[in-house]
């Protein structure tokens, strides 16, 4: 424990091994990775946080860096997070950290993390967000996630942002449909990625047609779709624009922050149930004789559910 | 419930319009829906459940109907269940079952459903799993389950099936990125759909070399790459033998069925517990509370779990 508290001190200073090291605690989800988030989390809610999602190959992380790489330039401390789905055994994601870090080489304002589900289902939403908190702590004004694809997993991740920005590129029927198939609610700004291409036109066009189906929560924001290059860094100025804008609305609505607040307690709160569960053998000998007893007998997981829950609690009352 | 018990009876005789009433009902989450899994539970677990993943425009739904045919034409009773994470505002996945239950219009064998996400996230896979007990009860021998994407509740779905078949297109450099980026574990069976394009053998080479570099844990069981044209039905009979190979080596082996017996009556202990915490009062007011101090004073989110878990065991001591 001793070893957490001086780590905490270096990741408040900014050390980037620090946050590494940090960051890998919460991603084995370690008894380490709470009692790390609890001494930083008073020190973090200041980062500004970004979400960026899209299909692989719409260019989400040339865009990312591109936006990074503006904000550098105004001074501002940048934490970058890849959201890579990639199991460990193809070792993609540290192969994409030593590139990208390669374009911020030498620029300690800039942090770039990869992470990745390590086959335990839930687990990776709940690492990002406490590295969110890490970033936020070691003192990053902004915090840019990303993330691929359409599946709830991802839209819960993507749900953490303040800001959540969509990547897509012209001409792309498939993604056009996996976006109306699931993150279009969660858009806040759309993106029109590789606009030199064919159709660009067409596909604001398009985004611009379903968004016009949806009555957007939101009366004082409606979603705009912007074109951009990030290769050639072509608008990404006017994309950084439209942030700040949404930015400065939403600054005074604390209610945004209460939302995100409360599902993460929930989220730690049933991770601390199961652990519970998990800690008392004479649960956990219930929880065993509840499965062979649904093979066996056709005992519904429903009521099992509820055998098991009179006992949690009854547990607690008899101890 | 007297309505629940009728219902229960007309579905586990295979009526089709019960079969859509209790999946709608399992969609709604309501109390209703318990007690409708609870009566069938006992009479499923025979059904084949078989899941089919790949990005949109592979080909999947074609690939799914032309294996359903096939299993029609031997006499077994199929349900085809597409797990689309579409907004409630498009109406996508209505027009989608209309075109598709034409398919197989007139035969009372196959039952055709689409599901999606209604703003509940996590929701989708616990309908997703009472609805395969539905159609099972009803007697269906085989469930096919359609997801698309690769976030991780939809991995999540694909594992509660017994088979899973991962679908891809020749020369989807991107598609064998999302691939490699988290569906490869799951598959069973892989399969290069429109196999008639250009770059097949190519495809088929460069997910045999991603296997090649991995250990799987089933040492009897090297995931098979199947060429396919679901269009013309070219291979469909030799994806259906593979899946019966398959189907063969597990018959004997109950400790796949133990694993999602059990994550069934974790997910649903879980949702149980927030329903508990939700009931009452004072915890509420708990939650409120320490939500109000996250924000203010900078609370942990692990403290106040911590807290909201060690009230909600006291209080049942106190009850």
């Amino acid at each position: 424990m001793e070893a957490v508290v001086k780590l905490t001190e270096r990741i408040l200073a900014g050390d980037q091994r620090a946050i590494a090291r940090g960051i890998s605690i919460v991603e084995s989800e370690s008894a380490e990775a709470a009692v790390l988030v609890s001494q930083l989390f008073s020190r973090a809610g200041k980062a500004r946080v970004i979400g960026v999602t899209g299909a692989p190959g719409v260019g989400k992380s040339t865009l990312v860096d591109a936006l990074a790489t503006e904000w550098r330039r105004e001074g501002f401390g940048v934490g970058i997070i890849a959201v890579d789905p990639t199991s460990p055994f193809s070792g993609g994601a540290i192969l994409g950290d030593r590139i990208r870090m390669q374009a911020h080489a030498g620029d300690a304002g800039v942090y770039v993390r990869s992470m990745a589900t390590r086959g335990h289902l839930g687990g990776l939403s709940h690492a990002t967000g406490d590295a969110i908190v890490i970033l936020d702590a070691a003192g990053k004004d902004v915090v840019l996630i990303e993330t691929v694809g359409v599946g709830q997993g991802e839209i819960e991740i993507a749900r953490t942002a303040d800001t959540s920005i969509v990547v897509t590129v012209p001409g792309a029927g498939d993604d056009i449909q996996a976006l109306k198939a699931g993150i279009m609610e969660i858009g806040d700004i759309f993106v029109v990625n590789k606009s030199d291409r064919d159709g660009a036109d067409r596909t604001v066009a398009d985004i611009e047609g379903m968004l016009a189906l949806k009555a957007h929560e939101d009366v004082d924001w409606h979603p705009p779709v912007l074109k951009t290059q990030a290769t050639t860094g072509d608008n990404v100025m006017e994309l950084l624009r439209t942030v700040r804008r949404l930015e400065a609305k939403q600054e005074d609505s604390v209610d945004r922050r209460r939302e995100r607040l409360r599902s993460r307690l929930y989220d730690i709160l049933r991770r601390r149930f199961r652990e519970h569960v998990e800690s008392r053998t004479e649960l956990m000998l219930a929880v065993d004789g509840a499965v062979e007893r649904m093979i066996d007998s056709g005992l519904d997981p429903y009521t099992a559910a509820e055998e098991i829950l009179a006992r949690v609690l009854k547990e607690s009352r008899d101890s």
